[in-house]
């Protein structure tokens, strides 16, 4: 992945006030001009970086340095749009031991009892942990919209109480979100439930309620704009991520992840002993 | 990994009645005759089954299939054993959405006022997934016995409650739990420890502690065999895998993964839909 021109893509895929969800085509590779075959091959070559971030990270968070960030990764989409093929291929290269993989169902009923944020808030990471959310609190800004599952007011509020929400993560915990939707045309979602369809060993992955949604594509796409738009902070970016192309889509994303890890510019842990005295002892052992 | 001898040894590390862990050379190599480079280039070879092994264990999961079965992989050993090692290079092929690690330290003030076995309770994975346990509930009765946290009475009592516990687990929800000890030597430790001494970028692993343990190595070496011993069960095996070659323990873990996965015999879940129907519709979308 060391294509200059991603780093310089992921500026274009941020969505800023005049987010026009319409002018992102889901077919497109913005930064870069190479093959499916070239991307495969680069796929892994931060790999060593990124272990070293990871390690680091976990690093500080074992030595109990206070203030170590937790980075968060929330994923968006419409059905298929490839959510769990990023999990599968961009967080296998990481230590299993500090990822941490929440994903998000219609809410249950004891969830329904309390304020939309209240499961979102026991699902985060711990300090320290890379933390993926597979859908999340913007289900409730944008099923919820479009199926009218709260009255319009109620919505209306939920976009301040998120943006405020996710800025106290950054300012008052160390949180370092980064927000991806995943942006499929329609007719690729035609394509890939298809295929669901079509393959005995993808049955399981297929809902027919998947079909009711796709029937509600366009005030859909409504939805994700109006919340794009308006949770898109200084603080907490969105990406809309053309994702026709599994594997752009996923090497966007590492390359989000990579350079968030970049970010925090994280030092190894001081030993908190001596070490010349602990060789003695060892020796002495 | 496709060495027929292997899978013959996974026999020969199998704990049986008459353990005695002086036998375990943990230099050793038993079923490979390869060097470290072929076990690197050899180490991917069942990737993809192990994948399609995984995928169909979680589709059962998410297709809400009863007894679907859960995975545990219990890990124990000496400081610097290679635990994390080998979550990280095993559980690393595999979908991080069905991967649950729980790491067990020193028990907490509300955990020492409950049974042992209640904070393992609780950290167990969910059905269909593949859960593993850096150091367990045999902390309870290897460092509690060697530092006598616990009366010898209550030592001996815990032997009886893991096996039963483990045996209901197994039958009555459906488990499979694989425990491996990860043997090493005495020398071996010293070097890895001295290794995290000397490099900075790894002091964030040594303890002091850890030195004040590796005294009490005779007394550990002797609880293990007692521990192996008493709770290695036809329903629950213990393996005794040489450690000293960090390539060697993980070959093994792996190829264990995968024949437990094996053993399962899952298909993929039936659709619970019509699926000419969905294509229909899909169709007029």
């Amino acid at each position: 992945m060391a294509h200059d021109n991603i780093a310089a893509a992921l500026d274009e895929l941020r969505v800023g006030p005049d987010f026009k969800l319409a002018d992102i085509d889901p077919d497109s590779k913005p930064g870069y001009s190479g093959s499916k075959d070239d991307a495969a091959a680069a796929f892994d070559d931060n790999d060593a970086e990124l272990d070293e971030l990871q390690q680091k990270l976990f690093a500080n968070a074992r030595a109990g340095n206070p203030d170590v960030p937790t980075v968060l990764l929330v994923l968006q989409g419409m059905d298929t749009a490839g959510k769990g093929g990023v999990v599968r291929h961009v967080m296998q290269g990481i230590d299993p031991q500090s990822v941490s993989i929440a994903s998000f169902k219609a809410p249950t009923e004891e969830e329904r009892k309390h304020d939309f944020l209240w499961r979102i808030e026991r699902a985060l990471p711990e300090p320290g942990a890379i933390g993926v959310f597979d859908r999340s609190h913007y289900e409730d800004v944008l099923i919820q919209r479009v199926r009218q599952f709260a009255p319009p007011e109620e919505i209306e509020r939920r976009y301040g109480a998120i943006v405020e929400w996710e800025q106290k993560l950054v300012s008052e915990r160390n949180f370092r979100i980064v927000k991806c939707m995943l942006h499929i045309s329609k007719e690729e979602q035609g394509a890939r439930l298809l295929e669901r369809l079509e393959r005995p060993d993808k049955h399981w992955k297929f809902n027919p309620g998947d079909i009711d949604e796709r029937g509600l594509w366009d005030e859909y796409m409504q939805a994700y704009e109006i919340a794009l738009t308006r949770t898109s902070t200084d603080a907490v970016h969105w990406y809309c991520v053309p994702a026709n192309r599994k594997w752009y889509a996923r090497m966007i994303v590492k390359q989000l992840l990579l350079e968030t890890l970049r970010s925090l510019e994280l030092d190894w842990p001081k030993a908190d002993f001596d070490v010349e005295e602990q060789k003695a002892r060892l020796a002495a052992s």
